[in-house]
């Protein structure tokens, strides 16, 4: 059966997207714990992380590093933190975490309770950093 | 100034090490989130992971990832999550901790105490499993 992240990828499931390419996409976290916080996944669907092959880890790194810069440009921060741990969704994820304070990236912290409008204006806020 | 973790690269600074190769440097956390905890940076002293150049950052997650390999035959763990957050050391580095539950990742979490052995018998733990 499709993950969760998988009907993401193929539009069953809406989300704020971020960013796409052929291998990679990038959405927002509903349950952020900072404004901006992202998720970036490999399309192909592979539990763990460490299992990815490496050129496909490679390139999602890199793609990750794409983001991370927008987040920057975009959402009020010191630097994007990122994190892996990946129990809660078979389906590897890497979280892009913009922070103020290293304590902001705690996953034990309350979650924002966001709108959707909320959700969307920053999506867009950081698609139009883009690229550029 | 030459950074702490460039001193210990250099072997100014003792470390229990882990792996080793001409860009990237793995070694043992010395106040671990859980046992097996390792540090894994590249040599050239950059302070923010993602200005990393792209080749630099895709390498070091290739790199991590066999460590992460290693690491998860060594020690008991179900899985090997990863971090970055780098406001410690001005010097990039990704933490590697093998965890049994997602809360045993928590920077909130009291460090473990372990001596000098107790380290020096996790890393030839750890390398014992590397290119296995």
């Amino acid at each position: 059966m499709a993950s969760i992240f998988t009907k993401i990828v193929q539009g069953e499931i809406p989300c704020h997207k971020i960013a796409e390419n052929d291998n990679y996409f990038a959405f927002l976290d509903i349950n952020p714990l900072t404004e901006g916080h992202t998720l970036v996944i490999p399309k192909k669907e592979v539990d763990y992380m460490f299992d990815l092959d490496d050129e496909l880890l490679a390139g999602l790194h890199v793609f990750a590093k794409k983001v991370a810069r927008a987040l920057q440009k975009a959402v009020p921060c010191v630097r994007v933190g990122s994190c892996v741990m990946g129990l809660e969704v078979p389906h590897a994820h890497l979280h892009l975490i913009p922070f103020q304070m290293m304590s902001d990236m705690s996953f034990t912290n309350p979650k924002l309770n966001l709108t959707q409008d909320q959700l969307a204006e920053i999506a867009a806020k950081v698609r139009n950093h883009l690229d550029q």
